[in-house]
């Protein structure tokens, strides 16, 4: 990446997008990635919108269904860390102006497995012809009981912070699938790839969380980058012990020969894993929500008084790697 | 443009993303622009999406101020046709590589303006750089008593057709800012330019028509084609006598000057006006709307048992002239 001249997302978003929130309790000042809108006496409705671009957000070669589901599941992602279950969606389409006909009913196709396998609808949306490449925008709503969404700004000092699942095979995966892998068997490397093109939100286990978890997102941005984002919007820190990170056996291959590699592991995106702020005396709780759901979860820190992240490798404070790979 | 070799949206939308919201009520089977959500034991969400892309829906050089108001304003105009008052909007903006802080900066100074113009705010939103043309999807909610959000598809045979201000000034106005209208005056010019840039959403009105219109779209993809929309959903044809259309004097000029034009004010897009379904015996009502909202209203035709549009002039059916501007 070029080096960056420019203020970047975040400050972009403080700066002029933030103030337009400003009248608006459910944007939450749009520290959160989700919205929060009235859905009916007993529920809130939860809003989040993501875009994705070929070339940028997937490889430019990938198959139409991946590609649907991707962008389906990058928001339901988010809709998982917010404790909301999935029940609809709009769909804004940009398609390349030399679309076809077979692109879109494979497209469709790959909507319909993940409405069923998600129970979740389309809604609405609109299609356009764009002289760029595909782009695809999805608002996700989902439904929380009232007053439950989990915010990004509610975790505590002593909170523990928890994973979901194994951390580092998205970033992998798309070195993987660029062939700058090295070290791995053709089948871990297949399933690194598969990490990175297909997330695997965390729905079953987000909808459980409300009253468990003080405070949550999804690993979107990055493992260090994601829990400071919880860290700075609850006006904490966050420490992060490096060893107690839950990688596969094919991530742990690739730390092996080239540890370098741990910079893409902390601070590469596109997991869609869960941080979770915990409180230790839900530590039970947090264990019987996973298990029912299936899904592992693994204590890698906690949040404290002050500010920023704090590595830690073998019980000493360690330098933050270089972010990974940059989408904005 | 080349000629159309594919299928066009509305098949594309019917064959492949409508089988995705069948299950989901609130879609109105992709039929309507809006979608319709429970907000609160009164009221329900009436949520619309669309996306404009530089080139293709506004001209590449319009100001960022103009493109976010316009972003904003068509999906609020599809807002007003379900007879929704502004509530909140979601913000997908991919970013052309080179984009500079300033055209942030006067692009949320636009939306600042609207926001209060509407009284509607940010909720949330996604923001990436893409290697193709900037392009903006909104998703935009508005509330509406609780079963009342108006519809395209409850027209009724004897309905009249209404219609809002005055028609063809916006596809007038693309061939203003490009040099292509001949015998105005050169503040007409600019007057039709600035309709083609910068659409009043009938907001006002729209809110005010729940319980008097039976059906409502509004012109985006041009009054035959959306007056046949309604007519289309509802199972009726739609009669238009082009001689009641309402015309601003600019309009009136050019078609003088150049009779042609009537395919363009029939067939272009972008007005942003509505077209309304009425009963007889709600005249009255519909023109004390008008009048309490300061929005003109005309009777141009009606809807009867069949299918299809009819354009009458002076009272003898004439052939639909061929559509003009074409987004996809």
């Amino acid at each position: 990446m070029a080096p960056r001249r420019r203020i970047g997302e975040f400050e972009l978003i403080a700066r002029y997008f933030a103030p337009l929130a400003r009248d608006f309790p459910g944007a939450g000042g749009l520290k959160s990635d989700n919205a929060v809108f009235s859905a009916d006496p007993r529920r809130d409705l939860v809003v989040k919108t993501d875009m994705v671009v070929s070339g940028v957000h997937f490889l430019p070669d990938e198959r139409p269904q991946t590609i649907a589901a991707k962008a389906l599941r990058v928001c339901l992602s988010d809709l998982a860390a917010g404790g909301a279950t999935p029940h609809a969606y709009q769909l804004a389409l940009a398609l390349p102006s030399d679309w076809k006909e077979s692109w879109i009913a494979a497209f469709a196709r790959g909507l319909a497995v993940d409405q069923r396998r998600y129970g979740v609808s389309l809604s609405g949306g609109d299609t356009v012809v764009t002289p760029g490449p595909l782009s695809v925008s999805i608002t996700a709503f989902g439904k929380v009981a009232r007053g439950r969404a989990m915010r990004r700004d509610r975790a505590r000092a002593g909170d523990e912070l928890w994973v979901t699942g194994t951390i580092g095979d998205g970033a992998l995966g798309l070195l993987a699938a660029r062939g700058r892998l090295k070290g791995i068997t053709p089948r871990q490397g297949a399933m690194l790839e598969g990490r990175y093109r297909l997330p695997q939100p965390r729905c079953a286990l987000g909808v459980r969380l409300p009253g468990i978890a003080t405070a949550s997102a999804d690993v979107s941005d990055g493992l260090l980058a994601d829990a400071g984002h919880v860290a700075d919007a609850s006006g904490l820190a966050v420490v992060v012990e490096r060893e107690a990170i839950p990688l596969s056996a094919a991530a742990r291959t690739a730390l092996t020969v080239e540890s370098k590699l741990w910079a893409a592991v902390l601070g590469g995106g596109d997991d869609y894993e869960l941080v979770l702020a915990v409180p230790r005396r839900k530590r039970a709780a947090l264990r019987a929500a996973a298990d029912a759901s299936g899904i592992d979860v693994t204590r890698i820190g906690h949040f404290t008084h002050g500010a920023g992240v704090q590595l830690m490798i073998d019980g000493r404070a360690a330098p933050l790697p270089r972010k990974g790979y940059v989408h904005f």
